[in-house]
Parts: structure tokens; sequence; C-alpha cells
């Protein structure tokens, strides 16, 4: 069981932020050659899910982190508010439809956890509901990972309160980043307790772990997403496939 | 635990063909007008799973049984072999696509349950495997049922070897029949008790529970899967909503 509280939002006590940088550096590169093996193979698929407050930083990882990865097979799905038609089907319905593909690697900035994430701070849906979508949430999961050999990475973004609103307020500030700015996510912050509680949850309850990305320095935030990503991406031993052809000594 | 060697395939002693086929027109009609108001009130979807042998009359049952339902809110998804992007998912994914919105009415002519029948019987998966997908198909028909009101109707067509025979024979003899006759039908035959051992797996895991649908009578088959759909159906006092307009009083 993990509690939030417990676990730091800022690099360990003793990382060289340049040594870090080159660091990152290289694993992004190895990222993007493991993401064209991944192609080439076409035997497994990847789903990158990011979640976390407002301003934790996802977009920026899918920038940075992806930056050697190529278009083919390559795949972002932001998820927004559920259309008319979304809302007239189950809520995983609008997830399912997405997911990799075989040789492909996609992104969630946010995901099918909003589910039981706002709509539980905001009481759209009760405490019942929330258990039964996290158990249906579990066996989606499962499914993708024993069936399509999908290999699933959940970052949850975690961010203090304190660097949340500086980041906020940027958007206030920065005419590059005025575009980011929304009054709603002023008000999402009031609720920042119901919010952590939620994710505690869900974090715990998941049978396919989480991993808790510190992200108030966005420079260790890369280096933390990179680094998984590729230790994990090694062991699947991926490789060019033989040639196929007679032709080929 | 049930055994479909215990279960007949032919009417109930008794039954009165004539008086059924009456019977039967008159809740082939009551299905359509609660189609009607199941599109009206879109707060409920409905999906109805035909699975059996070949020749157990699937195709039969979706004319007869639907004639007097309209094509708004009425869908037909007949699940043939998994196309190449089919098999870069898992094997939910397709069906998953296609589920019924609120207020809709799909009809599955065979579905998901293949993956654990003719899979299972030729051997390309092995029973471990068997049986996770069992437990997602569980997942996934209670995730309809819970998060999206769907009533789901999975009905089994139990056809006995003998009027199996019968029926494929018409396919080589009529000539309006010819269209539907494969020389494969006939290997499949061949694998009868693997089969029937396959349904009866996928029936006693089921959490949603089947119908044992007799078939051997054609007209059996309609009055049964008209009557069960009915009785549930009503159950739901689906009703017209409300006016939302000031303008009517």
């Amino acid at each position: 069981m993990i509690k939030l509280d417990n676990i730091s939002t800022v690099p360990p006590k003793g990382v060289n932020k340049d040594d870090l940088k080159v660091e990152t550096k290289k694993l992004v590169k190895r990222l993007g050659e493991l993401q064209h093996l991944l192609y080439a193979s076409a035997s497994h698929s990847v789903l990158v899910i990011f979640q976390g407050m407002d301003a934790s930083g996802k977009d920026g990882a899918v920038r940075r982190v992806f930056e050697e990865c190529t278009v083919a097979g390559l795949d972002l799905v932001s998820f927004r508010k559920p259309t008319e038609l979304d809302m007239a089907h189950d809520f995983l319905w609008r997830v399912h439809k997405v997911v990799p593909e075989k040789g492909t690697l996609t992104i969630f900035n946010r995901s099918h956890y909003e589910d039981i994430l706002i709509q539980r701070v905001h009481r759209w849906i009760d405490m019942p509901r929330v258990e039964k979508r996290m158990k249906a949430i579990n066996a989606f999961e499962n499914l993708l990972a024993f069936d399509n050999n999908t290999v699933i990475f959940k970052f949850y973004m975690h961010i203090s309160q304190e660097e949340q609103e500086v980041q906020l307020r940027e958007r206030l500030e920065d005419p590059d980043k005025f575009w980011k700015h929304k009054d709603a996510d002023w008000e999402e912050r009031k609720l920042w307790k119901e919010y952590q509680k939620a994710y505690e949850y869900a974090i715990n309850e998941s049978e396919i772990p989480w991993y808790i990305c510190p992200v108030d320095k966005r420079w260790y935030r890369d280096y933390f997403i990179a680094k998984t990503m590729v230790e994990e991406l090694e062991k699947l031993n991926l490789h060019f496939p033989k040639p196929t052809s007679k032709m080929v000594k």
C-alpha cells in the first residue's frame, strides 16, 4: 500500500543534474531504437499511460521522452471529455478501440483512469461503481497483456502542491503558455486531497503496477521515464526478424 | 453444470405447432414494439448472441425473430475469420468496438465465443489461454451490463447431430441453398464431440447465463427466442420519455 505523502516529488539526494541530462540523452536515443525494433518485429505492443494532476508535466514528457521515436508505429491519444457517443457506451469502449496493435507504441495522455478519478472526486459516480470499474480496468489491462503481448507502463506524475502552483502561474504569465491556461484547473486544484485519495486507490488496487514519477524537476522526470522504459524493453530481447526470402543467404 | 446430451433438441411434449405459430407471431410483433421503445428511451442497450454448430439456424433466427424490428437502432454483426488487423490485437478488440450504444439492439451472429470454441477445438490455443479468455469474457460482459445497462441474451442453438446432417444435405440439394454450402462444414462436423465439450465449458463457466434453445424444429426455435426476449425486456418497463418541451401540456 503506497501513501503518496510518503513519496518524494523531487529527485533523490546526490544525483547530479548535468550528469543525468547526458544520461537521459542516451536513454532517449536508445528508446528510439527500441521503438524501431518493436515496429520491425511486430511481436509485442507497448502502452504508456500518463496520469497526474493538471500541470504535472504530461505533455512535456510526451514531447521530450519520445523525440527519437518516429511516427511509424507511434500513436498518441489524448483523452478529453467523453463525447455523446462515448457516453452511450461503457467507459472502456472508447479506450479499447485505440489500444496499440502489435508493433505499435501508443501513448495515452490521461486514460480510462479518469473514469475513477475526476468522476469519483466530483461524485458523478458512487463508490460501488468505482470498485466495479477498477475490477474492469484490471481485467482489461490483463487482457491486453496476455492476449496481445502488450507491455503496459503506467506513470503517475507525482507533483507537489507548491510546484503545481508555480506551473499553473506560469501559464498566466508566459505568453508561450497562455494557451494552456484554464480557470477550471485552479478549481480542480482545490480538490487536491480528494484527488490524492482517488489516485492512491487506483494505484493500490491496480494489478499491473504503477511507476511513481517525481516530476517537480522536469529533467528528472524525463530521466525517470526513459530509464524505466529502456530497462523494461531491453528485457524483451527484441530483434529484427530473420529474412523470409530464399534470395537472402 | 449442464450436460448438453441431457437436454432435448426438440420441442417439449404436448406443444401444438399451429398454436405456437400464432403465439410466435404475437411475440415477434411485441418484440418490434419493445425495440422501438428501447430506441426512443435510450436508457438501455440489448446484445443478442447466437452461437451454435453450422446449420443450427442462426441466420434463420435473425431473419424471423426480428422481422418486426426496424433498422433504426438495430444492428447485425456477423463474425467471420479475423482480419490481419484483428489478429494484431487482443481477441475482444474487434468485438468491443461494435457493442450496442444505448437505445440499440445489436445481434451477434457468432461472437467472441469463437475464440474459445473453434480455436480450442483446433488447438490453435492451449487450455490455459482458454481459461484466461473465459475470465476476460466474463469481465467484458459484466462491464457492458453494469456500465451501459446492456441486457445480454446468449442463445446456444442446440441441434442434434442427425438434424444437422439433414440441414447440411439440403444445402447440396436445394438450389436456393447452394450458396450456403461449404465443404469445410462437413469437416467441422467430424469434430462434433470436441465442439460439444467446448460449448459446455463456455456455458458452464459463463457468469451471464445462456439460454439453451432447441432448434431441430425451426418453428419452436423462433417461439423460444421471441418468448425469452419479450419476457425479459418487459421487465425493464421501457416507456416513451416525457416531453422535454414546455409547449407540450
